[in-house]
């Protein structure tokens, strides 16, 4: 009885805090898509809500109806399993379902699944469906974050989102590596709490001695990149790290603004100075990577990093590791459309260990695995250096 | 005095109408913009004003201050002599300025001409630009009906406009073609109303015999071209509008959707049956040429059609002519800004003639030029054969 | 039967020249394409002869064997009614068959050409094609020319073509203009001496009264242009010009290269000093309509031109008139492949007229109209002003 | 004394070897460039012999001119220390310099690295830049072989390579799979013959149990995947690889080709049946992936693969492992323009093992890391499958 309870509390929450996100948009910013990674927030809004009603309400409602048979082909994403689905840099072209009707549709959906939840004879099988779904939820949250930012933060008015001191940037200090010998480690989940496909199966790696450090990168350290000549010279660069900054033309990391000389970079508060002490943020592997080279060391393996998260300062910036996304020993897909939950992603990405200011707090644990490919840079992206 | 007053009066209905073609719009809809040539509403509503404040208000009403600043980066169109422009691409992606703040701005901006207006001594050359400027919003008003019957149009809900009986479509019948005999006739404004640059200059052409449909094409006719194999027959094509329609899968008017073998279409209504006697619409000049060619036909020159014009049914549906757009002989560009008005576009485009449902009345005259690239179609083109 | 003979004469020194303008090449020239509208050598020995194959031999010699089936798919070019093509970008990636295997297909098929038509008893119609094949293999002449400059102009080796003086730059002066007054003129092909079919149907136009130069611009006065910084200012050029020009950095007519602030050009005899008094070749439409606009004039339509033609000096390089490339008032299609010659291109390009270096003497008459898109300038187009 | 006569006998049979491949071509198939991949066979010729050049004999011996200076800008390919390169695109457009001059260009480098290696007080360093060169070379040959392989077999008439018994293809037949129990186990290069530096760093890693097939799949197996559906159901794909199959049009290994539902390939020996018992070859990794997933099985990882080489059978076709390609824990990158060899390659690619029929036999060994990205399939790959 104890999960009930704490899962439909968890619910409650969880959806709240979605639309607290979403408080200080104007309709306008819930409706645009200016790049194809980015949704515009309405839809994951819808999305988040669909999920609920395709693999909780439809297959166990009893004459559940659902709000619209429209929204299946609107708000649907990856699932190839569940039906055709809108392609994905079409979304900011649709104006219509409208915001209010979206806040409708969730209501809908929040009300019937509690009746469903409030009702006895619930399968656990269902139970964890609810779960997943607020995971998914709980990742769109840290969508939403990166989205909104990017939306504001390429409009020529750099409206601010929020002055809550949560956005705060992290201080950061430089300190001593701390050094590991070398040896067999376990890595993925311990215990039976919840975690998602990719953490599972527990195995031993066999590890060299390396150090780490035990903070992320300043935005001082970086800046000695950038005014060293870092972005011009190829040989800090991966080959396709190179063809990325020429034909992106990049300078700086993500949001950074150079007006006569000085950097000014555009936070949830607006436009604002860089501070030398904060942790770098926004950029993307091969930026990191080649930070790295330059400074004669290189990114943590994730394997080193989870075995070093106990000792090292983390959670603030999500931290690009060496390590390519791909399945553990033992990864199994589940059945069906929830197995194409992260199998089908296990190639051409990177895995960031740790966690940002935009992940929820359910999110943040060791084992975690997040992964973006090598020029993203839109996310919460740091780097920690290791050798 | 009378121009004064009929100006002043005009500004406030034109005005007025622009922001009435919008009043069915959910603020959602103001604001996609879905292919480039689209833009979004907000953007008519902003740049038709901005027109207004940069060419009459700024130079002409001392101690004027502009309502912000970054207007007019945001809502300068192609006026390369006033400064950076947004690229056309990407006005899709500006969440900011809200729709509320831009109809402030209008506010704001009429408020003041009409205070400006009002004093005495107004020089007749501010008279005409103030008259180019309500010119230049009608034509936007047209442009208004065309992109949000886009907008609409490609949102899987395919909500309807309006249900005003002035969308209803236009009957056509088929009758005999009228002959007119070869000679040298006239071409171009006649007496001193207001016209745009690319009419004026009369001058003489001389004409081989023709004759010419007194009424358009209809859609019943031009479904027999397409259940002919017109769209899957390379004989009836240009080179290039053969590769278009191959390129871009083309088998039928934009806006047409076959379910089941059964043609609807999208209309300001919604979805709806397509009636055999309305006159085709949504049409390329590649398929209006194509339809001819197919009919052993062709498309009257721009001179044909406005000589013809008198004796002939027009005015609901622009039509394709086999003339290019380009200067007449005396053709002179104006200084300034205003003088990219047309010149500029005088390359790689073809001339419609007529006028259509969205045309503003003022602008349905016989020497009226419109021009569009050849692969264009959500203005709103017909057809029409001579021989 | 002086026809027969004057023809089968023509035959032999036609197909003769065209492997005469091969001579110079090494095997390797003959086979890479480096842009889309170039095509390799070998291909034009190829495609002309076929020609010869199936509109000749084909449908009239009795037992007639194609000499490989395989080469209707590689030498066929826009005759959509023959048969596949091989896309034009793709030209460049067959290295078979070889050069060698091409010229052994030459000889056959001149071998079957002559035996059929050293029979008797040859329809008139036969003949026509004849012709055609021919006229057609003297425009490939042209382009072998234009397409050999580009692939040993865009080799970083820069080797040269040929020494011959028929190379030799056109010396031009700069005299009065040459005035007209209006009037109704004569315009298309008068007597019955092979033409294009684009260019009958002789009919009338009205002009109003202009004035012409006598002879092109120079490179002198070219280099002013582009001096006063005409390449980077909006006002002289049409909106897609200017585009055309920032999206590909353009600076100066093609094959001009600037070293050390001194323009050097790449012609024929490879790279060599610009002369002043030389007509400027290798301009877009783009190019010549923004120096006119610049000089405060215009291009001749090409009705001035034709009207003009004989009291100006004309003949070394094809000149960009104002006038799109459409049909005359009685143009009519033939039927079947050979219907395709002109027809399906008359749109979105505009006229040139006069002839050029590469231009076959018979090829060089007042009422050839030659046609490019508006960025164009591999060919050797210059400018010529009008008022 | 005898790694100077081995060397020197190494450099010879190497170098002979190379214009051993290309003696059955054509002039022409030398030039052409049909994907950016695929390189034109005479730039392998230039370009391997640029190497010693720029290397060896330029900074070692006294007095040396360099063949012709331009061949630095034409036959440079991805070392960005050495000045600029030509887009890889380009290559197919450059007919200079002709294929004889290269071949005169490697007699001329031949005869002066003959000349400074016969001379005594040759620094251990300078042969290691000479074996370096030669395994170069070696991996250019492999490249030959798949470029030349290509350039065949997009060419409509088929022509066959060769009908040399080596290109016969291997036999394999289904057995039983081998089991290896967890440990820890030495990854590596051992001993101190030549390797790349990507194989260096012997280090250990700690195995999960994992069973491998002894044998590479088969054509008939992968028939059985085809004829299921496997091409056109998204559950066995990657999402990148599931966007691949659709965008492409996948349907079949490359060099497949469906005849009236019948499948033939080009082969080395030109169009041929497929024999079912002979391994599949020319497969992306989503490809293998996605058949391992049909099968219910995995790919091995690389080190899996290196612990189980001595047991399975391998060595006729290059097999994706589910390994990225990325440095071993102690790896470094040499300095200056040698550095670039490998390091910089090592992200978004995925891991190769073993060898192939066009492999030189020095390059056949167990720690050999290949790789390519994941829809690159003109290389001989095929796959093994894992549990």
């Amino acid at each position: 009885m104890e999960r009930k309870a704490l899962l439909l509390d968890s619910y409650g929450l969880v959806r709240k805090r979605t639309e607290a996100i979403c408080y200080p948009l104007e309709t306008e910013d819930f409706v645009v898509q200016p790049i194809a990674d980015v949704s515009p927030p309405k839809w994951h809004l819808g999305h988040t809500t669909w999920f609920f009603e395709t693999f909780v309400l439809v297959p166990n409602l009893a004459g559940y109806k659902v709000f619209d048979p429209s929204f299946n082909f609107v708000f649907n994403s990856y699932y190839e399993t569940v039906g055709a689905r809108v392609i994905r840099t079409d979304r900011g072209n649709l104006s219509r379902p409208t915001v209010s009707e979206i806040y409708r549709y969730r209501q809908y959906v929040d009300d019937h699944v509690n009746k469903l939840f409030e009702g006895s004879d619930i399968a656990t099988a269902l139970w964890d469906i609810l779960e997943l779904g607020l995971q998914h939820e709980q990742q769109h949250q840290e969508l939403l974050f990166m989205d909104i930012k990017y939306i504001l933060g390429h409009n020529p008015l750099f409206p601010a989102y929020s002055h809550d001191p949560v956005f705060d940037e992290l201080m950061v200090v430089r300190e001593m590596p701390i050094a590991f010998s070398e040896g067999a480690f376990w890595i993925g989940q311990k215990g039976n709490g919840f975690c998602f496909d990719n953490e599972k199966g527990r195995h031993l790696v066999y590890l060299d001695a390396f150090e780490i450090a035990p903070q992320p990168v300043s935005k001082g350290e970086y800046l000695e990149f950038i005014d060293d000549g870092g972005y011009s010279d190829f040989r800090f660069w991966h080959a396709s790290g190179w063809d990325w900054v020429n034909k992106n033309q990049i300078k700086a990391p993500l949001y950074w603004h150079s007006t006569d000389g000085h950097w000014m970079e555009y936070g949830m508060k607006g436009i604002q100075e860089i501070g030398a002490k904060e942790a770098v943020c926004h950029i993307s592997y091969y930026e990191a990577a080649a930070y790295a080279t330059w400074k004669g060391k290189r990114l943590p393996t994730e394997m080193e990093w989870e075995v070093a998260s106990d000792r090292i300062k983390w959670g603030h910036r999500w931290e690009w590791t060496e390590s390519a996304y791909l399945p553990y020993p033992k990864f199994k897909k589940a059945k069906g459309a929830i197995g194409e939950y992260n199998g089908k992603f296990m190639v051409d990405q990177m895995v960031l260990r740790g966690a940002s200011v935009a992940t929820s707090k359910g999110h943040s644990r060791k084992t975690y695995r997040n992964f973006f490919h090598t020029d993203r840079r839109w996310q919460f992206s740091g780097v920690r250096l290791a050798q």
